[in-house]
């Protein structure tokens, strides 16, 4: 039985797995929907009751009946590298590989529909207060009004993007930013605006929870530090017990929201506190591993060795 | 309770639902998620493990508390009439809007992510199989060798898109067409390509599912007619009754697939047997309507006008 990757070339993560799995032996196929149709090709049958697929890439072929998991990483556009490409093209090459890759028994890390639906923002936000998490006062508006009045309620508010995107192309990540006491809020009638009430923390912390299993992580901030991503603050991360509380709730948000993965991002407050930022169901987590030597990868390969499921 | 319509202005189908509502005097506000932000806004509160939201437009407010169901019928691309419009404004409205709306315990017509993974062909003739339609044969594929040993072997087989949608800008619906019988397929290896046994149908079949309650329309064909879509055979609807087994597969279907709504289309035989082409999670049900007198609309407007679920 085979474990599927769908990633782009470039993804040192998929490459911590992919050595883990090796050493295991376990048969693993990594694979681009950008390179269908091209370098990748598949057929799926549906005859008389019985459905029968299979994708080919780089001279490998895996059957569908086969695979046991799936880990969607980084995957590119369908039809990306495409002779000529167009979005017609990648909307068919994506029913097609998406379709089929659905009618088979294997394991999802992340099930797609649960990962579109973890990525929304305010859905997040609910989620971690029904799952017991403290969650920083925060308001999405396109009331100008409305943000003045959160603003002046808690004094200190941080800006994010809620889709947490900049308008840059390719996207980047935007920075978490301190809103000034004197701030114009009128543009915010142009776009959905998220506030969020600013926690004095004293680390970051980012916990990786892979299945059951988590793992966290804590770096010390600077004092005044708004954005852990940005600016080197000389602190490295260190592995960090998981408080009861906090692994409950924990618990509960994968259970509501049919995740295998997430990658919490929380602020430690001056009295220990973990206030929940964001989950990002498909974070990465090389870097942590890096710093603390926390075996994630290998607990994803575990994951996706496992057998697969006997549903639909 | 409220019921919220997303859709754009142009409606037709739409129109005869909120006529209903009216008439039994339910609440509702229709909202084009182009409109967000301008003509359109919101504001969500998470303060304290509490959740506010509203939405407003047209001078009316509706509170996310006071949804009873919402009704995903034809919605515009958030923040399409902006005036500053960008894909990435169209991320954050869209996020903010759906993020927010997801918060709600309101009922769905249909649920986002089932509506997602209903729209994949592949998947469609698979949980057909499995609900216990019967399915022509079918192949996508990027191997032309495939598509000519399929052609071969089934002699008279039909060409589809995979998306159901046509290459142009807008998508235009794409007929399904015969194949010639020496079709050179070396362009199936460009993208992926769905064949199908063609099945000599004596008529086209629409059976419009409306939570439990099933419509079902048939149209005489004429002989050699491939995609009842298309070319007017002076025939017209006329309901006809689902036959037993059919309806079985039909509760099979939408249970495995979680969809409140589906517009079935089969090719019904010489035999009388109704063959599966597909479930359209979106399909319009206004002309045939207004053909059989089928009260589609009426059944939708009851249920949309059931209360709330007492979910998350």
């Amino acid at each position: 039985m085979t474990v599927l990757i769908l990633t782009c070339e470039q993804d040192v993560t998929a490459d911590m797995v992919v050595a883990q799995l090796h050493r295991r032996g376990v048969p693993l196929v990594r694979f681009d929907p950008g390179d269908l149709p091209g370098e990748g090709a598949l057929s799926a049958e549906y005859v008389r009751g019985e459905f029968r697929g299979y994708l080919s890439t780089g001279g490998r072929v895996v059957g569908m009946d086969g695979l046991r998991s799936i880990w969607i990483r980084r995957p590119g556009e369908p039809a990306a590298h495409a002779a000529e490409p167009s979005p017609w093209l990648s909307a068919e090459s994506g029913q097609a590989l998406y379709g089929m890759l659905d009618c088979t028994s294997a394991r999802w890390m992340n099930e797609r529909g649960a990962a579109a639906r973890a990525r929304l923002k305010p859905w997040q936000l609910r989620l971690a207060h029904r799952s017991g998490f403290p969650v920083p006062a925060t308001v999405i508006t396109t009331y100008p009004r409305v943000a003045r009045q959160f603003a002046d309620q808690y004094r200190h508010v941080v800006v994010k993007t809620v889709s947490g995107k900049a308008p840059n192309d390719p996207p980047m990540a935007l920075p978490t930013t301190l809103v000034p006491p004197d701030a114009d809020f009128s543009d915010v009638a142009a776009g959905p605006t998220l506030l969020q009430r600013y926690i004095a923390k004293s680390a970051d912390i980012r916990l990786t929870c892979v299945g059951g299993t988590s793992f966290a992580a804590r770096k010390v901030s600077e004092p005044g530090q708004v954005d852990g991503r940005f600016g080197d603050t000389g602190h490295t991360w260190e592995p960090v017990e998981v408080p009861g509380r906090v692994e409950r709730a924990i618990t509960e948000y994968l259970r509501l929201s049919g995740l295998a993965y997430g990658a919490f991002d929380f602020a430690e407050d001056s009295e220990g506190i973990w206030w929940f930022l964001e989950c990002n169901q498909g974070g990465q987590f090389g870097f942590i591993e890096l710093e603390t030597g926390q075996p994630i990868a290998e607990t994803v390969a575990d994951w996706l060795s496992a057998p697969a499921d006997p549903a639909l």
